[in-house]
């Protein structure tokens, strides 16, 4: 497979020698941002339970764990299986379970002697675990999915299944390791008040849960939430042992609009070189299309529409108002943004810019590798491989 | 690098084997739909150059060409390497040029004998065609790209630009080789008639450019049209050469809403798992979110909303007005359709279904392979590679 840089013989030096489209990391804005949130579960109180989907790359993880593997969550089986053969051991896989699926990451610990915790909010999925446990040996460790906003799958606190599944998955011979719920809808917010709420009704749901299973004769000893902005704006977490989030590390326009970090926090972007001008219209066509940016529109029902991308200097300097505002496959239009009377800069041919994500996660999962930058200075100090696939 | 499939110590020899979500290609569709535009060419007189920025796969460019290497179309240089390493030798590089991809490509040129046809719109980039022959020692042949629909780039066919242009690249020292316009806006029609027009304002434009580039002294020999709507409905091509065109090898949801294809021609699709169910919401949930389905809603503005795919049952027969509303990460929600008054199937956690593609290029891009079958059997026939990057 041909991937991204591997047609240059030596890997490259500086910014300048490298292919665009390509995915830079800003190292320093990645440690920041996983700093300021491992400070913030500590003074919380909580264990912290990075979401590796977003950077699907063991050298982001690193940075994460300097001091050796500690606990993540994952998003596929491929990422378990990957965080795996490095050495992790303590996986939450935070995607509702098929049997196909159990059967695989049951096959996982067996293999490894990793403990991945499983997921699931229904009868079925708790009664296949007998079988995955059969075939494999190893006792899987459950957490119930609990929805919390209606903002996709898991049981309502109050919901009577709760008490029916957590017996189902006792009875399939598994261990129920507790509750897990992922307050979704906060990223349609953007108030601190609104964004506070969400966190404090992400926690007293999950805390409810755990305690009706505990009434009940069920320990339930990990009560786990997580979403970025409801991570940043949690005022207590009485009851939760621990959160999960992802984007944070790498943060996003999305984020922004949300107002959980400043633009100076994003820390990817695609590095793309100016391959058109038409003046007469105020466009600038760029070689990042969808390919490199993602069809990620995320912002498109925030206040401020950010296009595919909000443009900058080479350096990483917001360059105000100009943004991606149509993307085909290999092609970008860069215009000013809509309502703004100001002309386009000047930008020949040629000419090197960044853009900004408006969902970190997609954009990265467009390429195959991050080249590592700090600030504005030109040299890349690393490639780092990402994993991607199920 | 982790991909999709590699877990397995064998290859999936059915369906059932296969990790969800993966991606399935019909070869049967496939090679109708290659043979059906290959026809098309033929009656209209014209060479068909099929783009193969949709399939990105050696085995693809195989069934089209199954006499050996033809004249193929690329929009990435990546794309344009991994082709000439499979002895394609004539290629034309469908992006507007920077200064760096000018090098790169005439370096390709002169390591494997092949030919980059380059592509640009201005006086600057015309210019900069003579270090990257001076550089490699190999003589750049050159389209100028025109704008016909006020799409993205490239020349109005009376712009006085295009005799500078054209007058410039040859002081470079480069062949001019001709012209090459693309019908974009012809993604957003939906009626014959509107089609027709757009096929044939497309090769006004072209012709046009052509015979004032050989009114002052250039042959022009290549008039290169297409898209995939106008080459389907272009009703004749006097004065064109070739034809272009990419997802018509695979077609999706848009063109089936643009009316250039039925649903029974797609022929590609996700293969995903049920992972959950919300009976009192109508909701089933699959193993299929954005990463496997792409974020493209390119149906939104079409007359029928597809939401992020349509669904099918696990042989590919369309399961009516089920359409994955809502789409996360690793997660889909498929509800029906807005506005139809139906309960949702009875669908069980475990249950494999197949998702049609809104834009079959974004949705295979999110691949690294495609898992090979024929109708509604159940066998795995290959697993074909994609390549990827740039």
């Amino acid at each position: 497979m041909t991937t991204a840089q591997d047609t240059t013989a030596s890997p490259a030096a500086t910014r300048a020698d490298l292919i665009t489209p390509a995915l830079l990391l800003d190292r320093s804005k990645l440690t920041r941002n996983i700093q300021r949130l491992a400070d913030r579960a500590r003074a919380l109180g909580v264990v912290l339970r990075p979401h590796l989907k977003t950077a699907k790359s063991i050298d982001v993880a690193r940075i994460a764990f300097p001091d050796g593997p500690g606990p993540i969550t994952v998003s596929t089986l491929a990422e378990a299986e990957y965080f795996a053969a490095h050495g992790y051991r303590d996986i939450t896989y935070a995607v509702g379970l098929s049997p196909a699926a159990a059967q695989r990451a049951m096959a996982l610990c067996a293999r490894t002697g990793a403990e991945v915790k499983l997921l699931l909010d229904s009868p079925g999925q708790a009664d296949a675990l007998r079988a995955a446990r059969e075939a494999t040996g190893v006792v899987p460790s459950v957490l119930i999915e609990l929805d919390c906003d209606d903002h996709r799958g898991g049981l309502k606190p109050d919901d009577p299944l709760l008490l029916e599944v957590a017996d189902r998955v006792v009875a399939a011979g598994a261990t129920l390791a507790g509750v897990l719920a992922h307050a979704g809808e906060s990223y349609g917010l953007s108030t601190p008040d609104a964004l506070v709420k969400a966190a404090e009704n992400e926690r007293q749901a999950t805390v409810q849960a755990a305690k009706t299973l505990r009434a009940h004769g069920h320990p339930c000893p990990i009560v786990s939430i997580g979403s970025t902005p409801t991570a940043h704006f949690a005022e207590n977490l009485d009851g939760i042992t621990e959160l999960r989030a992802g984007v944070y590390m790498f943060f996003d326009l999305v984020q922004h609009g949300v107002g959980v970090c400043t633009l100076d926090d994003l820390a990817i972007s695609v590095l793309t070189t100016v391959i058109g001008t038409k003046p007469e219209k105020g466009w600038i066509l760029v070689d990042a299309g969808w390919m490199a940016l993602s069809r990620d529109r995320g912002t498109a029902n925030q206040r401020v529409d950010q296009g595919y991308g909000l443009v900058c200097d080479e350096s990483g300097h917001v360059l105000e108002d100009v943004i991606v505002a149509e993307a085909s496959q290999e092609h970008g239009i860069l215009k000013i943004r809509s309502g703004v009377g100001k002309p386009m800069p000047d930008l020949p041919i040629g000419t090197r810019l960044r853009i900004l994500p408006n969902h970190a996660c997609a954009m990265a999962a467009q390429h195959d590798s991050y080249a590592v930058v700090e600030g504005t200075a030109p040299e890349i100090l690393a490639q780092w491989p990402r994993m991607r696939g199920w």
